[in-house]
């Protein structure tokens, strides 16, 4: 089990609006050692100034989102300049998200994620960087992810070396799977990314911006990290919640609550 | 494959506005042969009269909505009503719709589900009424269906005899799962109620009532029709499509578009 916040890890999209130099101080400020980086405010505040920056703070990166959409024109040229971003900020891990249905059906979109992977993980491997698919709810299995089970991400992982290609495990998107408990433990090392979201109700149109803090809905925190843990991950516990009303909120605030929903669950 | 309207049912979910005298009048004047009911509509008119009214048309009731709700403090008397509703109905077939968490975790709330089932399942039988558990979409987890994939629907029903439990299959909610077809080859003799609905976006706030007509979305019809024959069903296909923008049209020119869509997408 997690221990105060030695495993925490703050991933900026939970304060969206947040500065990334703010997000680095309030995060050295409030003793947290390892933040979750997206492409587009790295981008935006410039590569090597975000790792240094970083670095400088004392912070690790645990993962940088997103690379993924093997659907679109440009997937190829995109995820490796992904991994080129995620091994330049020290992070170990890229989160996947695979994309929608792109007009293809299932299979044939699911196909496509599979010959991505091939052609991307000699890429990732040699620059020291993890992919991690991450499964995704299923109500964004037309859009976001045709990967919408923690089955179905292990079976693409499932060719690939551990070290090459793991899985991203968010609560949010794997908590209503019966199989969810049994899978995590066959997933074992292939667990490279685990982030904490709680589902609430109602979900907002489009629902993409509905979820809560950890504890503030019905997912089951405490079985699910002793879950992870028995499964033999010890990396950061990140918490990522996608939530309007925590992003019209000031960032401080929402690292503070943040942080005690963090040890709220993982003291359960 | 269904040929011309034979095996249609038309849902009055379609045209939830629309009353259950016009609904029955504008389907036999169409050449609709089946209807799919739901209680309340059936109780507001009056069930003896409801059942006459049917029956004096001509059309046989492929399935009533809804029983289940295992959570709810009257389960056990509300659906042994729904039960009874059904058999006076000359429904074959009650679909449940097995609830939410009702404050329990994943596997309390689906433990109730099966103790439900079977505390039910000789009292359906004896009514020579069919209990039809319906996976729901995994968004529905928390408030509708604890029951959220055809393999757990399957699994709760395994206990009991196939002429007692069986499955309702609605498209809009297992598309996604990768795992639908080889379930449905392996569900044969359970299938109990086919519902076809397709999957549009965006997703409405509250995301019930953002369903599509067949064909509107992205479900693979052609594949799950070939798939649900070959699995040994002989049975009615109801369109069922809960939407707002189709609520607010005139019943009858939803018949005509639900029976032009059905007719589209067998012909696949």
């Amino acid at each position: 089990m997690t221990q105060g916040l030695e495993r925490f890890s703050f991933n900026q999209a939970t304060a969206k609006h947040w500065p990334l130099p703010d997000v680095v101080d309030g995060c050295a400020a409030a003793g947290v050692r390892s933040v979750g980086l997206w492409r587009e405010p790295v981008a935006s505040y410039g590569l090597s100034r975000s790792a240094a920056l970083v670095r400088e703070a004392g912070l690790s990166v645990s993962s940088l989102c997103r690379g993924g959409f093997f659907g679109a024109d440009d997937w190829l040229d995109d995820n490796k300049l992904a991994i080129d971003e995620a091994a330049a900020l020290g992070s170990p891990v890229l989160v996947l998200v695979c994309g929608g249905l792109f007009g293809r059906t299932l299979d044939d979109a699911r196909s496509r994620v599979a010959a991505g992977l091939e052609a991307l993980a000699p890429y990732a491997q040699s620059a020291g960087v993890r992919l991690a698919i991450e499964p995704m709810h299923p109500m964004f299995a037309a859009d976001r992810s045709v990967v919408a089970t923690l089955r179905g991400a292990l079976s693409l992982a499932s060719p690939f070396p551990v070290e090459a290609v793991g899985v991203a495990l968010d609560t949010y998107h794997v908590w209503w799977d019966e199989q969810v408990f049994p899978l995590i433990a066959a997933a074992g090392s292939r667990i490279a990314c685990v982030q904490l979201a709680d589902w609430v109700l109602p979900l907002p149109a489009d629902v993409l911006l509905g979820r809560g803090l950890p504890g503030a809905g019905c997912v089951e925190f405490g079985r699910f990290l002793r879950a992870v843990d028995k499964a033999g991950y010890t990396g950061p516990i990140e918490v990522e919640v996608f939530s309007a009303s925590l992003w019209a909120r000031p960032g401080k605030d929402v690292l503070r609550e943040t942080i005690a929903a963090y040890e709220t669950v993982t003291a359960q």
